[in-house]
């Protein structure tokens, strides 16, 4: 990143440059060191013993380590927010806000691992060997398609949670919203199709939880069209998709992935033509998730849809990532659960759901703020882990 | 290490255990995040604008995130304590400690960052792929010599400071005290001949920055004796130590080294024989570090020397440490420092000496609880960075 010559002006007394300065997470410790006595507690000639204990039982370690708290936030920079690969340097931001997300709403202490950019050798080879040091691992930020064979390799490879947070967040926010927004529009969850517009991180995994869940049908479409059975040289991520969505088999262009189906997920960018959205069924729902510019306006889409949901805290229903990813981590570390299973996925979309007491057009998921749904969506994961180990 | 069966018995309740209980490090959010505006800039959109300056000015990466205040204890458990190959689990306690001591002495974010161990190639890889996350990289508890391959190659191949204390920590405070020590029993740093036991980390650093000081000889023994003309197939590090050491040749067994000797410095474990010890000089010298069991008691130690010096917080003259490597990367992270050089560290290791108002075979070193001696310390470092860069 050295050689781009510009700094774009920046305004140093900004506000939000001054909330950067420094960088926005501390360490502390947790016992206290006063004097001699405390020191040889907590270094040496105490340590020796935890050490010692640990080495001939390795469980300890999510006792009495930070491991019992602690998530690495790891990104290779390569796919940051809309700015694409900015590198590993300037990703720090953004995880150090990721890991305040953490702390703030799910008492989880997550630390920020910036990677260089490699291989998906190198990059599995440098996250597997530092692995023991935390509780868990949430992946961010890495591009498609490296970022589903990363995954892939971790979670075969590590017994802690491994969990791709462009992904799964993502997927499982916008199946809650679904859930509550097919009570809205008064459709049953089964008879749905749904068109999904991206076939990244997001829509990959968007995809995969919808067909989970029990949805009609899923039609995923790239920047070529609809993924369908005239596409040939997919890669593999795709040609998985293929084999999971699109039952009828159709082809053609976004506006005829549209032709009749019921919701519309954008987790593409760009924008989506009105005459295509004009092709939905009745009563449609509308998930323009791109941010901070959506695939369609909320009040453009509010001509074609009953339901509307953004990425953007300005508009009802905000689909953010936070309710999930707190809340997951924090059941996780509480149950000692080795994996994020699909299960848990679909029962913490559920539980973000559940929040919501009457849910109506402008209120299919809780706010970002309420408080109850990091620990609700924590107990529903660590529910599953005790229960099925 | 899983395969070990047997869990050594331990009291949950012991205060050493208690201190343990989850860790000894939490992280905090150093910016207040109340409501939304908050999270607009500590988050999404806000977080965008300090990303994309940092794409094209990384060094504002410095101003604007952790890695202003940030260092990682690297270790992979192969040379932990006295404990030996324990691995990275059990190490994350005493790398836990370690960042303790730094946030108390020295306001440093330490974070402990715990490695499956593999060849010196992948642990070089793995750390060079993270450390764009971090303002420095403290190595720690990595088996020689190993330790010395993986620190050559990373500091050439990283612009942060990369430093093993067990090697230059020790070095530093010990040349502090024969700083003093040499005071105290009037005898110049030129005219010492100084015997270091021990070839390992500790043993090849210590001897080099004695040669770096000016002291007149070292002679450094192994379990074999005097690394000497007479030793073949010696492996690389010794080689090195014997360019460096041993102008007039000398060769046989430790009490060889130590006929006419005036300093004994012990950095290997084990016991020195009171027989060798009677060879020394008049007005002698014993730093015997082994820690917990020096290699001579203090008290034996004195029938041989004026001045004696352990690893010990219970006698007088604890060489520690934590009197060095605090100051050492406060001032490394506050001037900018891409390396940690060898003038600085006998910069340190004189800063720590000067200390000591009026040495005295008791005191010949400053308390490690004496809280100038980090600012000191950082202030000699950086001062020597914002010098000669």
């Amino acid at each position: 990143m050295s050689a781009l010559p510009v700094t774009p002006p920046f305004d140093v007394n900004d506000p939000v440059f001054r909330a950067h300065e420094g960088g926005k997470l501390g360490v502390h410790e947790t016992s206290p060191l006063r004097d001699a006595h405390d020191l040889s507690l907590l270094y040496t000639p105490g340590v020796a013993e935890v050490s010692r204990a640990i080495a001939a039982d390795p469980t300890l370690a999510s006792r009495y380590t930070t491991r019992r708290n602690t998530v690495a936030v790891v990104s290779d920079g390569t796919a940051v927010l809309g700015l694409g690969d900015i590198g590993p340097l300037a990703a720090m931001p953004v995880m150090e806000g990721k890991a305040v997300l953490f702390k703030h709403f799910a008492d989880v202490d997550a630390v920020p691992v910036c990677l260089e950019t490699g291989t998906v050798d190198e990059i599995v080879e440098a996250v597997a060997r530092f692995a023991p040091t935390y509780g868990g691992i949430n992946l961010e930020d890495i591009s498609a398609p490296r970022c589903f064979e990363i995954e892939r390799r971790l979670k075969e490879r590590l017994d802690i949670p491994v969990f791709h947070d462009d992904q799964h967040g993502t997927a499982i926010v916008a199946l809650a919203a679904l859930f509550n927004a097919a009570l809205v529009v008064e459709k049953r969850l089964e008879d749905l199709t749904v068109v999904v517009s991206g076939a990244g991180a997001a829509g990959v995994a968007v995809s995969s939880i919808l067909v989970s869940a029990g949805v009609g049908d899923v039609i995923v479409t790239d920047s070529r069209g609809i993924i369908g059975p005239d596409r040939t040289g997919l890669p593999e991520h795709k040609e998985s998709l293929r084999a999971l969505t699109n039952r009828t088999g159709r082809v053609g262009l976004l506006g005829d992935a549209l032709e009749g189906s019921d919701v519309y997920i954008g987790v593409s960018g760009g924008t989506v033509p009105e005459r295509d959205l004009m092709r939905m069924a009745p009563r449609a729902i509308i998930f323009a998730l791109a941010n901070p510019d959506p695939e369609v306006h909320p009040k453009v889409a509010h001509k074609f849809a009953e339901v509307v949901a953004t990425g953007r805290s300005d508009f009802p229903n905000q689909i953010n990532n936070v309710l999930a990813f707190p809340g997951i981590f924090r059941g996780a570390l509480d149950s000692g659960a080795r994996a994020i299973t699909e299960e848990m996925k679909l029962a913490a979309a559920r539980a973000i759901a559940d929040l919501v007491d009457e849910p109506s057009a402008t209120s299919v998921v809780p706010s970002v703020f309420d408080e109850r749904v990091a620990p609700r969506v924590a107990e529903a994961v660590s529910h599953l882990a005790r229960r099925y180990g």
